[in-house]
């Protein structure tokens, strides 16, 4: 198979340079003369390997001592209950900006009260609510959001109000695309398969102070994020190829990108060709209000949906694969993450160019 | 680094041929252009990934169709909860065996009634308890055991009685080291990092029509069976690669090793030479009742516990890693699963009798 460009939103695309470590340290990882996968999770081996996962991340994101790194698994799907189970108390203030936070409002259902501090399901998820101190309910613990929104295209750009509440965040599709300042959270967590590194591992950055507020009838272990603090991760055997994995990423960010500053430059540009060129197309246009466009998830349309349909096909003959919208919105989607390059954006503006002409 | 021998507990040794596979088909899988970690889990790669590991599993132990094959996170650790959480209704009948079932009764005494239906604790778990019904709760839903108990060495021979109840059983160390009836059981799960994987990927093996006998107050979608039975295993992203790598080493399975059957024969010729030597020695011996002994999980002592660390020390110094025996017991214990070499366990026991002669 020739070359492609991989622009699936999750599982996504991800640096050659990390595959290609993974590739040459499979049969013997630093001299260990085993897989990182056959390492017990006890041994110092995998144990250096976590530590130096962590301590990258804590670099990158200049993340402070008060805030705890943990490896969980699960996905985000985990956390919408987790999150409720553990710090659901009074109630929990969400913001509905589509798929994800409706998944996670259902879940906090079974767990809590929830009140809707805001959504946009009116248009589509195609903005983001700007909410005041005074949408929030008065009594509920925390304000729940989903920072970038996948499928709709759609990201925060500033931080809702939380004034003498906790503020989480689902950061899946965007962390580490942007400087982060973790400090502006109580916590965040991010499924890896998006911008850290395989499906199967959850980031979650969690403010220590945050488990003081735990609530006392957590029904398991593995669900109680104390339990992941307490035991650095490793309370039961963790996802440790995964997590070497995000560790890889992260040294590639670091060392190769040259941080999340420079990772942020290259993003923008690779957004701006993109959105640039639907702005200015005829055929081809972006749905989402402008000031809350995704860095990352661009979803566009044509407004004929046979025509739609075609690009999607012909994309996919030229090596551009997984264009298609999410099948509750339809039309395309580009997720150009850290690992795309600028290279696949240009390819692609270029090929959506040629085929605009076509069909003038 | 020189060859190892691996007698981790796990994650544990792979089978080289995996790993090997696995290296090659990092950057390009089947002709994808990308990593199986690349690959959207919605994609008809990923998908025929699913179904071609689905279909091996269900190959290799003559799964009927009323069992349902599933992959989970979260390792047996979560399973302790999930269990209970979604069938003990009136209770559950638990023998203790060690550690692990000390921690699922632990956990299912969170969610519903627990009673002790056997206990070997008085012995350190050096044997299997061998209860008969009348030992069982008459109003329990199910019986609950670890079918090899990783860290003392021990196995089940005969399943216990379970009349009226289901029999749920943990078989994440012996799964697939010998041929399995499912139809014994009414389901059983697996941590994937000793037989089957990397750690991160959990199999579960449920009878259909168990998911009749659900509670109605399960906290989380991602915490009931069904919602996994419905979505094929893919309500979220499940771990991809760690599902891939299952299915390789289940290829080698069937098509290197030929099978169950003949795992298992392979497997008797490794625990053999290892149960032979430690019982002619007069330096190292084993603690298990010789009818209860696991076919994978071979503890040792000298009966010095200096002793023991010299051998640890000078073990590791000659390529054999990871005997120490767990921290609750002490001593050395060798894992010989599936992926083990007989070499592996020829050279151990070569190295065993020139330590002992030399310290005679």
């Amino acid at each position: 198979m020739s070359k492609v460009y991989n622009f699936s939103a999750g599982p996504a695309c991800m640096p050659e340079w990390v595959l290609k470590t993974a590739a040459d340290e499979m049969l013997d990882a630093r001299g260990s003369g085993m897989s990182v996968m056959e390492m017990s999770h006890r041994s110092k081996a995998f144990e250096s390997i976590l530590q130096e996962t962590k301590d990258t991340i804590r670099r990158l994101a200049s993340i402070p001592e008060d805030y705890e790194i943990l490896f969980l698994q699960g996905g985000g799907n985990l956390q919408f209950s987790m999150v409720p189970m553990n710090f659901n108390k009074n109630g929990a203030d969400i913001i509905n900006t589509g798929q994800w936070t409706k998944k996670a409002i259902a879940e906090a259902k079974k767990l809590g009260r929830v009140h809707l501090a805001g959504d946009s399901s009116d248009k589509t998820f195609t903005y983001i609510p700007k909410i005041t101190q005074e949408d929030l309910d008065p009594d509920t613990d925390y304000v729940y959001i989903c920072e970038n929104n996948t499928i709709y295209g759609t990201k925060y750009k500033n931080l809702p109000p939380h004034e003498g509440k906790r503020l989480i965040a689902d950061l899946s599709s965007c962390i580490f695309t942007e400087p982060l300042d973790v400090t502006q959270y109580d916590m965040i967590f991010a499924g890896a398969q998006k911008n850290l590194g395989p499906a199967g591992v959850t980031l979650v950055i969690i403010k220590k102070d945050l488990l003081d507020e735990q609530r006392d009838d957590i029904p398991s272990a593995m669900l109680d994020y104390k339990t992941y603090v307490d035991h650095d991760s490793m309370y039961n055997t963790p996802p440790t190829y995964g997590i070497y994995m995000v560790g890889l990423v992260c040294k590639w960010l670091e060392e190769q990108i040259g941080g999340l500053e420079n990772m942020e430059k290259i993003n923008q540009e690779k957004a701006g060709l993109l959105y640039d060129y639907l702005d200015n197309s005829k055929m081809f246009s972006n749905p989402v209000a402008v000031e809350d466009r995704s860095l990352v998830n661009i979803p566009f349309v044509t407004g004929d949906p046979e025509l739609d349909k075609e690009f999607i096909a012909k994309a996919k003959e030229a090596g551009f694969e997984n264009l298609k919208g999410h099948r509750t919105v339809g039309g395309m989607r580009a997720s150009i993450y850290n690992a795309m390059p600028v290279e696949g954006v240009k390819a692609l503006v270029d090929f959506m160019k040629a085929f605009e002409e076509e069909h003038a």
